[in-house]
């Protein structure tokens, strides 16, 4: 049985989009156990199906790392907490991803040998495969180290995850020459090359992330944020354009109905609704941030991304390969 | 008159599209006088219309900073040194941006009380007017202090560029709250709070940068160079999608064809084309970059924007700027 802690608060549309997706998701998968934390009113629907901890309190949108010691009784701190003490295998939640994060790493702990967490995400490309691009938020600064063990932790989730033997490696930079890069990528692109970081390619421009070489992108959290959300308003904006490009008159509008379905298709290629959430790797669980505005299908996906990470024991592949480096050096 | 400095060579398509521009421009435009670095034989269609000076050196595209002083009879520093020492208005150049930058700082040198210069370019915005956005790469880290600095030059720019009155300025984050950025960016928010900074709006994601919310972005070169290229690897994927979407079938096609002109003025506004370059503030004189990989028409748009620049008399705008801060301390 493959446990899950369930926080069914703090998303933007209610817990009645989580109760849906809980629903759905035991419907569709039979060996899986759900914990769900949140106001027992809110989750009448659930009653008799999971096991339901009632937390009256909710972790707010707006908090962040300060606000985790001061609500220890939200639904978000309960569901991580029952993570640990009950042994579950993973905790997922849509509430605010800064507090989330935060206790995240101070309850479950860093694996071992590790400084950080990072966050992580597939992304569309022109290519066959999603790209994996960490840290994409869980850091405001990082160090050369840092981005180091991010490759390691990125190599061997798209292994598992995306199924790539031999993982492209990629360090996120201005330039594709080995002098270009912030002091920190500069340093790490050295790191990776000295100790001959298998797969290691070196820079890629932010231009060419999504066209398909590479299987795993390393960056800073800080700059991992501007591009992720940097690609999101950029896919809003043109496809907002694309919207008044078909409304201009008659024929664009009858062009739009001939050529819908294929919009669709691209449009649910760029939905990262589809994808769920961002996984939070280097903690000894799997942690998953389902989106703030998720609906009842995004956090569906949401929950679906743990049960696979937790079945694939994303986890201990982590800590198994920092402890073959550890005991090999 | 206004004077021109013109590098004919360093474009990835070669000097005749630069000697095309050059040839359309001092048709439309009848107040100005170019003159053009590069090897005479390519620019023989320009004699008796452009003062020719002849560089058989070329600055290569991989070249830097390092190079600079080694390639000192290249068209690209002949015709940096020629804006100084000719005392003409400005320079514009397709080569190399390492090398281009700091051989502009250097020759041309920073204005007085400026401690680093920025790249700047509007970007689109699904708004009015487009966002004025730096620094989009100049720099690979930045100081609280730049961030500052830049602050000042962006609205400058957003005034005498963009006409608007009143500019509203962000600092580019990774979290609209205040407390939320890296190290440097938090410093930065304290530091143009406690100024009181006129019209300083706080920190914006990211993802609402193109929202047309904002007139000024400010960011470290750095992370300025993954949104730019992260925004320009996006829109050419989600174009990609849509082409392929249009190709799936009979209706698709037919689709196509009626929604065409639609979907191509939405391609001219995201066309970095029509934009014609980056501007390098905060040296003495205008220097702008043109695209690597220019057409004619283009750098003619970079060449028109070095001239708009000069018109406007944006250098002596922000020297008096920092004069007046100056001396009112």
């Amino acid at each position: 049985m493959i446990k899950i802690a369930v926080d069914a608060m703090g998303s933007d549309n209610g817990p009645s989009i989580v109760v849906e997706a809980v629903k759905q998701f035991l419907n569709d998968y039979k060996d899986v156990e759900l914990t769900v934390y949140g106001r027992k009113d809110d989750l009448k629907d659930l009653e008799g199906i999971v096991k339901i901890v009632d937390c009256p309190d909710i972790m707010g949108m707006e908090d962040g790392a300060l606000q985790i010691m001061r609500k220890k009784e939200t639904s978000m701190i309960k569901a991580i907490e029952g993570a640990k003490n009950d042994n579950l295998d993973g905790v997922v939640s849509a509430g605010s991803t800064g507090a989330f994060l935060t206790a995240s790493t101070i309850y479950l702990k860093l694996i071992e040998g590790l400084q950080r967490a990072a966050l992580v995400s597939p992304f569309p490309t022109s290519g066959e495969k999603s790209v994996i691009i960490l840290d994409i938020g869980a850091n405001n600064e990082n160090t050369a180290e840092h981005l180091v063990q991010f490759a390691k932790m990125g190599k061997i989730f798209s292994k598992v995850y995306n199924n790539v033997q031999e993982p492209r490696v990629y360090l996120l930079s201005n330039g594709a020459e080995e002098k270009k890069g912030s002091p920190v990528v500069k340093e790490a692109h050295q790191l990776l090359k000295n100790s001959n970081f298998e797969g290691f390619k070196g820079n890629v421009e932010a231009r060419y992330v999504l066209d398909g070489k590479a299987d795993v992108v390393v960056c800073g959290g800080f700059e991992g944020n501007v591009f992720l959300k940097g690609a999101e308003g950029t896919a809003k904006l043109v496809t907002g354009m694309l919207k008044q490009a078909f409304k201009k008159n008659i024929f664009t509008k009858i062009g739009y109905l001939f050529a819908k379905s294929g919009i669709n298709e691209m449009k649910n290629k760029m939905d990262y609704k589809s994808y769920g959430g961002a996984m939070l790797l280097g903690v000894n669980k799997v942690v998953v941030k389902g989106h703030g505005s998720s609906d009842a299908r995004s956090f569906y996906n949401a929950i679906r991304v743990t049960y696979e990470l937790i079945k694939k024991d994303m986890v201990n592949k982590i800590k198994e390969e920092l402890k073959n480096e550890r005991t090999s050096k």
